[in-house]
């Protein structure tokens, strides 16, 4: 599909994408590029052969590159267009993996004045909570959602060759406008993370003066697996959308706080039928999932 | 170790003790007992050899029995001690598998007036998100902690066989007292419960109206796992062991406003620190979990 793939940022997102375009053939040569502090992750994303070069000079990257794929966390995307700006080209394709849409299209406005036709923003929806190229999955992608929130200028060329890049990698391609796209995912991924991070921030200072991390069992371990994330990502990813996620975190209080009534007031009938109704709602979560 | 046994609740975890102690050959027989309403899964039970019979008349349950234990939910344990009483006898060891202990001890001097010596509360720190006796585990608790929190009048030589019991199991045996039982637990499992009931009701009733689910993944899948946990159970134990619960929801509901604010405020480097702490408590965690 390309001669020449350019991954900025080749951590566990961008490694994954490497691994999944070289196993399906999509590209001749992969490169990575980064910041001098990431050489010793780039280095080993070279020895592990997820890339085949790496650079650190931006104008070395993306030469001869057909497509640009821009993996780092959503609150570098000013700086990373800001060094691409120079060498942008209408001959190279430019894509991204950022979990917020918004952001990435205000990132490109402020240095472009424009979103560039050749832009195509995309979201792929899977993840883990390893970071650094050493935790790039092979399979991350397959079988799971990829979201493109395309704008009324985008290049039908440049989208109808994304949309092919995932679908080869085994990626589910929706199409979603920006604002459903953050709304939805504010609630299904931003709020959950947010929370396990709450939790886990919560009982660890109480783990502290009194051993109870010791008695955690599997249910303990699941609900806060994402509180392993990468904070550096995380951080970017909910300042980047906290229009949409402050509100969520004000009605789950107010959820909180209903039960925590009721808990006082032993409505058991109140209490079942919520937990009851969220039974059912996972249910009908888990036949999507299928 | 017992020549019948007899478990009061064929369920997921009733059903999953009566699988273990089989596969140990801890029990030569192996009885049930079950209110009327339950005699599909009883028969069912019986049908998957889980046990060799059933009852619903508890004196034909308990006869020539050498222990009972009960895996009921814990809100029906007032109502279980008072079906024993009649027929309680010294010759038999009682326990249970409750979830809550200061609650359990509660239902005893209720009925009996005191704590039977021959009664010994215990905890096996493991679930499943199913239910019901088809949902039986047969290794649910090895390698996994159970928690018994005798009292000062427990009798020695049943306090000795029920640890051997779960020993033989497989189960790391821990002795607590019953307060401290209920406040760990209140923070590593029944706030987590509580809360992913709580985040999966907002969501589901969310999804109701503008399709949400479908793009959710791995991580939402895993953090509301035990939101399909069995509501009766969940809301005895939450109403059981409310006094320790209320507190810590409301701890969290802070913790939450506290995270919204410095969202609003901007400070990134409050919430970054928050982030990582988090990740930081979960790597002890799960160095624990080893």
């Amino acid at each position: 599909m390309f001669n020449k793939l350019c991954i900025i940022g080749v951590g566990l997102i961008g490694g994954s994408i490497a691994k999944s375009a070289r196993q399906k053939n999509l590209a001749s040569t992969i490169v990575g590029f980064g910041r001098s502090e990431d050489i010793e992750n780039l280095k080993h994303a070279k020895d592990l052969k997820i890339i085949d070069d790496y650079f650190i000079d931006i104008q070395q990257a993306v030469e001869n590159t057909d497509c640009v794929i821009i993996a780092t966390p959503v609150g570098s995307f000013e700086t990373i267009f800001k060094q691409l700006k120079p060498y942008w080209s209408k001959k190279i394709i430019y894509s991204d993996a950022g979990s917020t849409k918004g952001s990435v299209i205000k990132a490109a406005e402020a240095i472009f004045g424009f979103v560039p036709t050749n832009f195509v923003p995309a979201h792929p929806i899977a993840g883990a909570e390893q970071s650094g190229a050493n935790a790039a999955i092979l399979d991350l992608y397959k079988n799971k959602r990829l979201i493109i929130t395309p704008l009324k200028n985008t290049d039908k060329q440049a989208l109808a060759t994304i949309k092919a890049f995932w679908e080869d990698i085994g990626s589910y391609v929706s199409f979603m406008d920006i604002e459903h796209h953050d709304t939805v995912l504010a609630a299904t991924s931003h709020l959950p993370h947010i929370l396990a991070y709450a939790l886990t921030d919560l009982l660890g200072r109480k783990d502290e003066t009194m051993e109870i991390f010791k008695y955690a069992a599997g249910g303990f371990n699941d609900f806060t697996r994402i509180a392993s994330s990468d904070p550096t990502m995380w951080l970017d990813i909910c300042i980047a959308n906290k229009g949409e996620i402050m509100p969520l975190i004000a009605e789950l209080r107010y959820k909180l706080e209903e039960i925590e009534t009721l808990l006082e007031d032993n409505k058991t009938q109140d209490l079942f039928e919520t937990f009851s109704y969220a039974k059912n709602a996972r249910q009908r979560f888990l036949e999507h999932l299928k």
